[in-house]
């Protein structure tokens, strides 16, 4: 049997991570000769899910070989996805994002579903294929919809996404809140992190007809902590732009607690993606109260301003 | 409540005729305000069995408004899709084919599973969804199963296509054997048709690279009396290839008794489509022995070899 690898997108996230776990789980219950990888370093909140539930790190993976069969989770745009990943052979896909820069050759299993998660259309299929769902399991799904949603606080979390979490939180034998709140912080510690490091950490790349962008966000505790050290951002955003050729880079600064943002936003189209929010930038800032959510608040704004 | 738009491919089969009016009755029954519509003239094995099971035809539509919510059935391809797609918002897709040319704004349902045919996913999803099939229902979802296997020889015919047929045969009230030759035959008179019928009948186009190629599909029970016409055909087809700026043109003819197929192949890169079989071409023909699936058979061969 071939063998097939499971994967997130690049700069993995929790919802990544834990899909391709989760999903890799229920493939092995099922007799297939699956392997769950990641395709980068994962990141503090993610690590703090994992060690809470005794779940081993995935093998990193940088790229796939021509012909290797593949599932994708939480991705589709072949650019956030593995390197090579134009001749592997994508035998399915279980997502939540809208769907671009995506082709096979052959017809495949794609099961999309407008959630907040991934897990949560992941916790649908356990149920619908009949397979128990346990401890370890649950946990890793509940930890993906509580980061995917900032603790149901995102308007992208649905009725779907928060009656999972709740079901998933009493199989897992932890307080939703709690645990969350903890989880998040975990991973909104900001200082002892390089430029580098905060602007790539969750780092997406768009292409928008002509134009290349990256959209990074972060999230912190207190936003001002980032958007002090904008001269190190900026000397760090500076290089992405040159050597990727990117026509702007969105870094999206979201405070967890008061759900707004502080977006810094370079490159030559700089204007252009303030204008996507009726804003006009000031010294390279902006602030979007209440958005939390790249995927709904950010991207299809932006996508929508480049594609005038 | 937004009107929805439910639709199938440009040229319409009778998969993609039943579905949209398979899936319509299902949002209809929960309370959505969905139309099914078609994007061309139906075909005379269509017509059989909406007669038959007496459902009436879905309204012709030639292109959508922008900011039109549609549902895409039995198709994803943007060239295959109605005029004004790429302005629409695809809430949906439901199909069975490989995913290319395909781009949303934002995330949406979309469920493929390499299944032979489209309805039967639908009627997975109406048993999911707890929704009774009753008999008209059944009866195309039949028909469009049938259709798509050519009575279930198409090596595109999986188990559960099988199955489902059996299961569906009984509700309809239906032999399936003798109703699926019956309706086949229907479909595959050509005797009375013009040789531009018979080459857009069933007629899709695919963008390979920089190449525009058409790929069109006939079913008879005589080969040679479609392949005996050439002449006309070629004049046909070359109109179509200066018209539409295309690379090539594919005609395959099938013998739905021998399940073989005589295929013509027009245009400046027609050894290039030939040399994708190991072929080449006699007198513009070529003879593929047991193909029968376009989709299986003959796009990704084409693919395979344009993308080298």
């Amino acid at each position: 049997m071939t063998n097939i690898l499971i994967f997130g997108h690049k700069n993995p996230d929790t919802d990544t991570i834990c899909s391709s776990i989760v999903y890799n789980n229920l493939k092995r219950l099922q007799g297939m000769d699956t392997e769950a990888v990641r395709l980068g370093e994962i990141n503090d909140e993610t690590k703090y899910a994992l060690e809470y539930f005794n779940v081993r790190l995935p093998r990193l993976v940088e790229e796939v070989a021509e012909g290797q069969h593949v599932i994708l989770v939480d991705h589709n745009e072949f650019q956030q996805s593995a390197n090579g990943i134009e001749k592997a052979v994508v035998r399915e896909v279980i997502d939540h994002h809208r769907i671009a820069n995506f082709e096979t050759a052959a017809p495949l299993y794609y099961r999309a579903e407008p959630l907040g998660c991934t897990a949560t259309i992941l916790k649908k299929i356990y149920e619908e294929q009949n397979v128990n769902i346990d401890k370890q399991m649950a946990g890793l799904m509940l930890s993906a919809i509580i980061s995917d949603s900032l603790l149901f606080k995102s308007p992208t979390c649905t009725l779907q996404d928060k009656v999972a979490a709740e079901e998933l939180a009493k199989i897992a034998e932890v307080d939703a809140q709690e645990y969350g709140l903890a989880m998040l912080k975990a991973g909104a510690s900001t200082t002892d992190k390089t430029a580098e490091t905060l602007i790539s950490l969750d780092a997406k790349e768009f292409v928008l007809g002509a134009d290349k962008l990256v959209v990074a966000q972060i999230n912190t505790v207190d936003a001002n902590e980032v958007a002090d050290r904008k001269e190190e951002l900026e000397a760090a955003i500076k290089a992405e732009l040159s050597s990727k050729g990117l026509a702007a880079y969105v870094f999206v600064i979201t405070n967890i607690l008061t759900s707004d943002s502080e977006v810094l936003v370079l490159g030559e189209k700089q204007d252009k993606v303030a204008a996507a929010f009726g804003k006009t930038l000031e010294n390279d800032f902006m602030t979007l109260e209440g958005v939390v959510s790249r995927k709904k608040q950010v991207v299809p704004q932006i996508t929508e301003e480049f594609s005038k």
